[in-house]
């Protein structure tokens, strides 16, 4: 069913290694001999030696840091399952390139690159200055009715994400960010939680951009019909299956990326619950990009709890967001960098001349 | 028995007001303009419509932004306490002003003006460069046997705490936070929180910089020893004998600093255990302090827990952070100056041309 895509993730997650314990508990050395109690930093301890761990070398700070937000259309927007219409994906994708959205403001406050890639938006833009475009098409089809994408396009859509992800790494970027923007893909998102952790549709479907009960108990109903209509059983064994089925192609694309980011030992930052789906998918085709991944923060959408949950990570930040475009996670970086900074840069006890704890 | 200090607060507290309701729903008003979701932004919106409330006015980024690290000695360490000696408090204020320590290291990376205080180190100082002299004593008495201070030095400590405050206003920043460094000082914040809340000593004393099980035992004794002799029921009723008996002068400092700010109308961030026992204490002397206050982050300590909800207040950071200097406050800003940022700078529906969500 998936020969190609299956192709392309042999091609991606050749040769990928987990981090290095030895560099981690290295790290977790080096943080013992720093002016602070020990563990006192906590949280942020855990992603000091985490990054160590991925780089095979003390971190430095500042990191070399770029988010690439995903975009496109999802044909299931066709039942009406989100409050905004779907132009709303082409019109955000400008919005991004001139300076006005989310994540372009945060972007720029906290010196991540920002990288926009039209991966199949529905609709045609005329030379945009910035815009990455690698559109497979515009839009997937209405994945109640049949699968979201091809084969084919399953696996185009993966190696584009890739394959930028290989261009970060030879840009020497450190840490990357991914986020997305596409009308209708919580649907999707919580069509690929339930096939993979065998959720049902009510407890992995919310209020998306900001759905009223009536209209999120449709949602659930829809996303309930999609999972009759590919799956025989749930959790669903084949998560290539999955993702052609449901979509999207910036879901695809990110899953290429992060897949990619842990072949090429770059810590990657997960957004919210779309991001995160993506990165359930990559996990399950390659366990050992687990270690990579850094969720940026927890959102409001229940599913995002499910698949946190279900990939054993504890976010950096929980402050309600639910907003997408790799805002939460870009809004991550300066604690990530803290992180970083204090390790490299705080005196240790002999140098500071200061007295340690007593046994 | 404190009509000194009461004096010092009446001239602290006098005319200030809560922050105003009509700028935090006209802040909310701008924000459902912007292009995103409704309330999308979270935690984000809410701070930012807390610093119009106190500003009276549109907050723009970038924030001007100081630290405040209070450093004093405490005499109850003379009961074993601590892991560390009480050397250390003198040995990290020097530090800090050299630049090792975790608070130097994050206020530079976050464009945060760093001041260090000595408001009762146990120690001489040399001429340190950059240090300001407060000191009012080389560190409180043992609370277990006498108050830790007199009703005048209790005086002196606030008004030097809100002397600093009225000077930041004047030097034009927006946002204060407040740090300490004070060997011993988990203890006293945990009888001030037990005085003021009422919890008994078990449920309010942790581990401080790390003590093991024993000696947190013999912790929550002492603390639950001093409760015992100063104070004939729980609740206590007065905060400034509280204050008094317990201490301690960067506590005392800090909560001139805090009623200070609200007066100038400054945002002042909350760092941990320590500093929000000095917030506690601040709102019980003048409820209207309550609305300046951001928590920047929930630490380790239980008692920090106890005082986040007698506040009321939902921290920024959840990071298990517990080592104090403000390094939880500090880290919290860039959260900050990012809600700022995106109130300030992003685009709105209309003039991005980016269709809104159907009624």
């Amino acid at each position: 069913m998936t020969p190609l895509s299956q192709n392309a993730v042999h091609g991606i997650t050749h040769g990928i290694e987990p981090p290095d314990e030895l560099w981690r508990s290295r790290a977790r050395s080096h943080l013992d001999t720093l002016t602070k109690p020990l563990g006192s930093l906590g949280h942020l301890e855990d992603l000091a030696a985490q990054l160590a761990a991925i780089l095979r070398a003390h971190p430095v700070s500042p990191l070399s840091k770029a988010v690439y937000v995903f975009a496109a259309d999802h044909g299931v927007t066709a039942e009406g399952v989100s409050a905004y219409p779907s132009a709303v994906t082409q019109q955000m994708v400008l919005n991004f390139l001139a300076g006005g959205a989310a994540v372009s403001i945060l972007a720029r406050l906290h010196s991540v690159e920002l990288h926009v890639v039209d991966m199949g938006v529905d609709g045609d833009f005329e030379n945009v200055p910035g815009l990455l475009d690698r559109k497979i098409r515009k839009g997937t089809r209405n994945m109640l009715h049949e699968p979201a994408m091809t084969d084919e396009e399953l696996a185009r859509a993966l190696r584009a994400g890739a394959d930028l992800a290989d261009e970060a790494a030879a840009a020497g970027h450190a840490v990357l960010a991914v986020g997305e923007m596409g009308i209708g893909n919580t649907t999707a998102a919580s069509v690929i939680t339930c096939a993979l952790t065998g959720s049902n549709a009510s407890s992995a479907t919310g209020r998306g951009t900001g759905l009223d009960d009536a209209s999120q108990n449709r949602k659930t109903q829809i996303v309930d019909a999609i999972l009759n209509k590919h799956f025989a059983q749930l959790p669903a064994p084949d998560p290539l299956h999955i993702l052609r089925c449901a979509g999207g192609l910036e879901i695809a694309a990110m899953t290429g990326m992060i897949l990619s980011a842990a072949r090429n030992r770059i810590s990657l930052i997960l957004d919210g619950f779309i991001s995160t789906a993506a990165a359930a998918l990559a996990v399950a085709l390659e366990p050992r990009t687990r270690g990579y991944l850094i969720a940026g923060h927890r959102s409001q959408e229940p599913g995002h709890r499910l698949l946190l949950e279900h990939l054993g990570l504890n976010p950096i930040l929980n402050l309600d967001m639910r907003l997408g475009e790799g805002s939460g996670a870009v809004l991550a970086m300066p604690i990530l960098e803290s992180a970083v900074a204090l390790y490299a840069q705080m005196a240790t006890f002999s140098s500071a001349g200061v007295s340690e704890a007593s046994a």
